[in-house]
């Protein structure tokens, strides 16, 4: 998906969430466990009932591959069903790669061509090299780490320099080269608040996918206030908030109503900032 | 494997050698793809006759991920044979994982419980709990990049800050604090040569993790001058050199000779430096 579908699809729906499907097998309601496939049957569920208000969907790869073979398989088929049933969604597999030219080139493959997702989240440490592979397909998207949501980001992305430029600016300003804002995006965690401003400095077209809305605590306002463009510019990420919401025969119509509340909240924001009417 | 065990292997095997399973399914002899798994079955090949030569095997996701799920099959058919086959074997994930705490803790179950291996390499980038729920399994390692062996590794890893500390040095001086050298290991590349003693001031007695040799142009006798210990500290990995150095039914006797002429240079090293006999 091209970044004006993308853009058309937000104020289309006037929603800019993304649906987190972080798939714990221990976390799905129980009685899902009979089916052949539970993990495939809880996400088609959660799909059928946040499509309406959403945008996008983020596999996180982490639980499909704690789980194995299975996993891999309900990875697939729930992209599959997406494309399938749903070919408005932007398909993001948050995987967090990145590795040598000739291996990344492996992953970029493996997600592109064999998946078929329309972006891969990546790692920066590696460089160029690392990243460039995942930008060789016309229709993928990379979304570079940048400012993530975690404790952990202050370890090394707030590393400075002697001009005061800290690592994930760093990265801004080099990765940006690499490829236009029609084929990148950035993570940027919303529990980093005003820090928006500072990476909209570096990066005022991009879109970024912010993660960290609601379990991690960060504010939709915040990320609105700072980080939204004339185009949006912003998906945000729930994942926990809105998939586990409820724990039984109800959990992908609780999910729904989550979902519906965060995407009245957006469209007031869109509406607010003059990108629909 | 602990750290005890790893060094006096060493020393019996007379060899720091780790055979890097980067298995291609368009790079491996043509008449193996009449086999049921024909990555299992080349790497099985490659593992018997290497065997006497080397100490590591580091299967890289990557080339398993690629394939979907046979490929993720035949990842945990080639660790399960070396566990049953070859218990003195240590067995690296080179996965480069690395996420927020509660996905981390996926991927960490993922390789330690599920298939079992002895070491992830993980990267950095998100900091201390991401990295963190790597080390809650006793028996597991961190192998975390540091200064790899790509072009790439010049765009973020030499980012210097005021007082001349780059962030590959901050990353190992951060990082060492987070286990002992009993629990975590450092990926530096080959290619880095003299760099290794600027490394050695951080970490002097970490094992580290080299890839680089061989396809990627890095000099063994560099690695070995500016980076080994008294208990040796070195896994130097080889990958294209030796499982594809031959295509077609000599593959594994010519992977073996390979295998055996570099384990005679480091036989070598390791007399000088006084670490065997």
């Amino acid at each position: 998906m091209n970044k004006q579908a993308l853009v058309e699809n937000i104020k289309k729906k006037k929603s800019f969430l993304c649906v987190g499907l972080d798939t714990d097998i221990k976390k799905i309601p129980q009685y899902l466990l009979k089916d052949e496939d539970p993990i495939f049957a809880f996400n088609k569920a959660i799909i059928d009932a946040t499509a309406p208000y959403c945008i996008a969907y983020k596999p996180n790869l982490a639980f499909y591959d704690s789980m194995g073979v299975k996993g891999l398989e309900a990875f697939e088929h729930t992209v599959a069903y997406l494309r399938e049933n749903y070919p408005d969604q932007f398909i993001i597999a948050d995987a967090k790669r990145g590795d040598i030219g000739n291996t990344s080139e492996l992953y970029a493959r493996c997600f592109f061509e064999h998946t078929k997702v329309d972006a891969v989240t990546v790692a920066p440490y590696m460089g160029e090299d690392s990243v460039k592979p995942f930008l060789n397909y016309k229709e993928g998207w990379v979304i570079l780490l940048a400012l993530t949501s975690n404790t952990g980001s202050l370890d090394f992305q707030m590393f400075e320099d002697k001009a005061g430029t800290r690592l994930f600016e760093k990265v801004l300003d080099t990765s940006k080269k690499w490829a236009t804002d029609e084929r990148m995006m950035y993570v940027v965690g919303a529990t980093q608040g005003k820090m928006f401003r500072d990476i909209r400095k570096h990066v005022p077209t991009h879109f970024l996918l912010v993660p960290g809305v609601g379990a991690q605590g960060g504010s939709l306002a915040e990320v609105v206030k700072y980080g939204m463009t004339d185009e949006c510019g912003l998906i945000v990420n729930s994942s926990r908030g809105i998939i586990y919401a409820a724990n039984d025969e109800t959990f992908a119509d609780v999910a729904a109503e989550k979902a519906k509340l965060v995407q009245a909240k957006m469209a007031q924001s869109l509406s607010e900032k003059g990108i629909i009417d």
